[in-house]
């Protein structure tokens, strides 16, 4: 792919953003955009090649969503970025002029994504490679449940710390925790919460908001993944077991 | 080595291929080579560190294929990129005024590859880096047996998705699988052939053809190096067993 | 981080130096850059992104040593580049006009040292972005008993060929190996000393002088590692057991 894009616009930048994506996952996909594209410029032309339905009749899609622009597979995975409120345009592509040839039935990141990611690098009108496109597929994420005094929620997400990633907001959790809380990982409990990692010795399980704006457990200096047996989808429950009147600490 | 480059030439471009290469693995090697090299313009400058003989008497190459310039060490990891009737450039690197000094016995790559590829980058001469070199070393690649119903071959490359890779040519087989056909990995038996991945059901073995117009085995979603217990060198055998007649299905 | 920094400066040219430090392996680190950084010209910036402390009261830090510009976690990983007789310039960063907001207290390298090293990318005056500071962390490296006949030392670092670094200088060594010296790693014994690894058999453990010009202890086309038992921290002990005189070999 790089090769690809170079022999198209020698001059271009090319960023790598992840090679650790486990095949064909593409949840984890998500996770890893809505973590990283808000912070790129809207220079950037980011291509997704988590594939799964390579070559089959699976569209792939140009999409502008807040400024950002990405070119991706029609399998849901640039759906986490998706604002309230904020317009997202979709085109498939369909303009094979911008394409490799002869087009293999097996890498498309190759012979499409590449190319047509060279050309709009070298100022080409999106318009001009594909049509607007209504039906693109959206991840179903699951939502956390946040009420006065129970969050319910799962890990999302692993990182390679073994940090676990809930889908419980982080100010969710900020406005309930200045109060005695329970914090349950699957059967495993979590008595501590935290700003950052190295406030809790090393070992302790901790609770802390994550850098993602999301309620993350983690271990200090280790894998909480591991010593508290958990994975994605394990559930996770934050409930206040004893109200602390303000003005109290 | 990035840095050896940088220092030499500040604002060059700089690509990482791969990371992935197994220690010492020329085999591996060459088969990545030949997939990626093809893609890349010719204003790029390869650059290949698989060196199990670093610091011994093997000659360092300058080559230059098909418009494609690679820096490597000779032991034959660049040869498969070699097609009939093509002519080949070979030099051995002997000029040392282009070398980092003092010269290490372990780290070609860093003190000669690296400054030599920065050289070469600003324009020097390839005559000017060393002398023609006749006796290079040519990888021993197994070549398949394709007769009229039958192809005979072997797993060359496994993928990071678990799909194997054979030394059959896509064309063979394409000219064959409209009969009915008979595919052997090992001991194990692959039913069905398909023009993509997502053409099959997850967890089914398919062969297909692949970006690399060789036969290629696959599990859709899954590992066919692990379900079907393929490894390098597996024999692969297609067979024909019943001829359909042109015109029917 | 990729993509903060190139929202401030779109065409500045980012290199991936590892992704594979071990989580939180400050150790690990100080060797890989000790084995890097010396390379590179003064123009690159060194973003530095392994810190256990983050969010806690730990310093972050720009560092000028021998030429080469640092950003680090206040943690020592930098500090086995400081070389005697040559001075060090350390400043505390402080100036959050230069941070990202908001800031989060799990990601620093996101929100902190990105923008900074954008920042002197663009020419940015370091002494802008912080205070001197002095109470820097330097990092405990176990150093080695150089005797006339009789070097101490252990592995400390262990490639991913599975090569052991020892502490033990180079020079020493090739200053003793001219005699009939026994090697210890362990409570295994190395019989062999070469210049190179392709001098011995596949499978033989060989000492060298590595091209970080320290002793190593290497398996031709193998893992000492795995071979010897060998860790981190595992002593080794080079002695002299028969002297040779002077024009014998």
């Amino acid at each position: 792919m790089k090769g690809v894009i170079l022999s198209l616009y020698p001059r271009v930048g090319i960023i790598d953003l992840s090679h650790q994506i486990p095949p064909q996952d593409v949840r984890y996909a998500s996770f890893f955009l809505r973590a990283c594209i808000p912070y790129f410029p809207p220079e950037a032309i980011h291509v997704v090649v988590v594939d799964p339905g390579v070559g089959t009749s699976r569209a792939l899609l140009y999409v502008e969503i807040d400024g950002h622009r990405i070119l991706a597979p029609d399998n849901g995975c640039w759906t986490g970025l998706i604002q309230r409120s904020k317009p997202v345009t979709v085109l498939r592509l369909t303009e094979s002029r911008f394409w490799r040839q002869p087009l293999s039935s097996t890498f498309h990141g190759r012979d499409i994504l590449a190319p047509v990611a060279a050309s709009l690098s070298l100022g080409e009108d999106p318009r001009h490679l594909g049509v607007p496109f209504e039906e693109w597929i959206r991840l179903d994420i699951k939502s956390p449940t946040t009420k006065d005094d129970l969050l319910t929620g799962e890990v999302i997400f692993i990182d390679h710390f073994g940090n676990l990633f809930t889908n419980i907001p982080g100010p969710d959790f900020e406005r309930i925790c200045r109060h005695r809380v329970s914090i349950k990982i699957g059967d495993q409990t979590v008595t501590r919460h935290v700003r950052t990692y190295g406030e809790a010795s090393a070992g302790t399980p901790v609770a802390l908001v994550s850098s993602m704006e999301l309620l993350e457990i983690s271990v200090t200096n280790g894998s909480a993944a591991k010593q508290l047996g958990a994975d994605i989808g394990t559930p996770v429950v934050v409930q206040v077991i004893e109200r602390i009147p303000e003005g109290h600490k």
